[in-house]
């Protein structure tokens, strides 16, 4: 049973609105009153913080944060554990807990949302990805709710406040790394083109492509799932071509792990036959073998910035729209092969 | 502005109490108030499930998840995203959404515990550790609130439902599979002792050592916190002294990441040089140069079954404590070498 601030002040011998300007330290109440009303509080175990807060301005002190799908399917990309990580430090500084959606599919999401918005459960929402078309970004600006993407929104740009990486710029960095070192046939493998990430990273790519007069070649684009399994599929695809690729950019360094399997079980090796370059840089990519060329997202910071921008918001509804850009920096390490000398 | 039960009544031209009835779809109220009723809940973006739930048994379809540190480092362990996928199956199942503590030391946790709990904010509590000595777990017993630790507690082992390896059984077997293929010089190396994991994996390894009639040396007993740099400076002691270990238990496979590091700096390889054998099977230990021998203790079902105990709990508080033992298996791959023909 909850106690409440009647409990407190009924034990206190105060009247409650006493017990709750004790909670916002008035100036108005003497110190001998507040020594009396605290010591209550304690002895109920009454929690003024959290109760206090809510009272006042109606706070859950929780950020909720939306997971792309289902937490079964998405925990198994190491990006989520680490942006929640980012989000969990900035929140845990001002207090806040995490509110994590378990939902698995857009309807579910959506209804989690809603009870996210209209339960009072948190002060604001991180969307942790960014679709081309999404039921639950259309609902939290209807609703203007305080809310933060993670990834740029296909709507609504200037509206709603979002973290991102230049993803377009960072794959025309990354092809152009391997275009440098003599690759011409690229292959590109990215995620679901659901997904705007995947959408600025297969643009990049085709970008630099393009700047290098490399044939447009659509066998060479293939799309596979943000998990292991995505990447095996696609590599079956790429090396049943009559030409396969000598080099890949690919979206996700999960993906790569997947690649790097299947490249092994055809007897291939990387990076003597097969370039690979991918993104994200989760700590797996330095144990993989070999270690993987890609580029380094600063996932940590996206949730950070996110959490911090969240919370201005929910702080102050007037908070203005922000667009916030996290560098990104090519790590090289051992899958990528330098192939100018055999030209 | 949250919509109440009362808007909802008076779009539709009823009494709020007829609105509960129909939310709880009581036979006492004809369909054409129910179509009338439902209909205005749906103009009004009214959600029944929540609101229906808080207003009749005070639920809040969240599950209140305690991480043992700061949700920055706890994350860096895959075992904590791993198992949170495993609890997020089992909350989503049962539509509940996961609340997660940020709290960094004992008393934040304890803060953020007692919101939880007096907050309403979830309907019961998962503890993702056991400590030696836990003044959370004692919050949680004394106020009969609903909670399963995973782990086995140190205190109230009959009155608290806790979800558990048989981690001395576990160490036992690893260590005898040391000690089968011709090891005696084998160091443990484990993670904090306030934890009862470490000491029941601790006890596990001295039983086989002392079954074996092998020397017990407390020179081969090091604690490393559970993270990677924690390896590296438990590798540092071991092989400055005088017998360095031949094989190594690892109390987790993050450890051991630390420690495939640290070997290959000192200029040794694993596992000519030495063998490593460590818990847990995250799935980097597939990856690691070399895969590593591990003890798979099922980290996902873990979670399951930990929030299956807590649903189960938080609808019937007088569900009987339970204790729960994931079956757990060892998975031989590269990392332990055979030495019995060099003796």
């Amino acid at each position: 049973m909850a106690v409440t601030i009647k409990d407190v002040a009924k034990k206190a011998n105060v009247a409650a609105s006493t017990v709750s300007r004790v909670i916002s330290d008035s100036p108005r109440i003497s110190l001998d009153t507040k020594k009396r009303v605290k010591k209550a509080m304690k002895e109920l175990g009454y929690h003024p913080n959290v109760n206090a807060r809510n009272l006042a301005v109606r706070s859950s002190q929780a950020i909720g944060v939306i997971m792309p799908s289902s937490a079964d399917k998405a925990l198994q990309n190491p990006f989520f554990p680490e942006i929640l990580r980012g989000i969990g430090t900035s929140a845990h500084e001002t207090d806040y807990s995490l509110y994590i959606s378990t939902g698995g599919n857009e309807e579910q999401i959506y209804e989690e949302v809603q009870r996210m918005v209209y339960g009072n459960r948190v002060d604001g929402i991180i969307l942790l990805y960014s679709k081309v078309s999404d039921s639950v970004l259309d609902f939290l600006v209807d609703s203007n709710f305080p809310f933060v993407v993670v990834g740029k929104p296909y709507e609504y740009e200037s509206r709603v406040t979002y973290v991102d990486n230049n993803n377009i710029s960072a794959s025309k960095d990354i092809t152009n790394h391997l275009i440098d070192l003599g690759h011409q046939h690229i292959a590109f493998i990215g995620g679901s083109t659901d997904l705007v990430v995947t959408v600025d990273r297969l643009t990049g790519y085709q970008a630099a492509i393009k700047n290098a007069n490399l044939p447009n070649n659509q066998d060479y684009i293939v799309h596979a799932e943000f998990l292991k399994s995505g990447g095996r599929k696609a590599v079956e695809r790429l090396f049943s071509l009559e030409m396969p690729p000598t080099a890949m950019v690919i979206a996700d360094d999960i993906i790569s792990l997947g690649v790097l399997n299947m490249i092994e079980e055809l007897g291939l090796d990387c990076p003597e036959d097969v370039s690979i370059a991918s993104f994200n840089n989760l700590y797996l990519s330095e144990i993989t073998r070999p270690p993987l060329t890609t580029v380094d997202i600063n996932i940590y910071t996206l949730g950070a910035q996110a959490a911090k921008c969240l919370i201005e918001k929910a702080k102050d509804k007037n908070e203005p729209a922000k667009r916030i850009i996290v560098p990104y920096e090519i790590k090289y390490r051992n899958s990528v092969r330098d192939i100018r000398s055999l030209q």
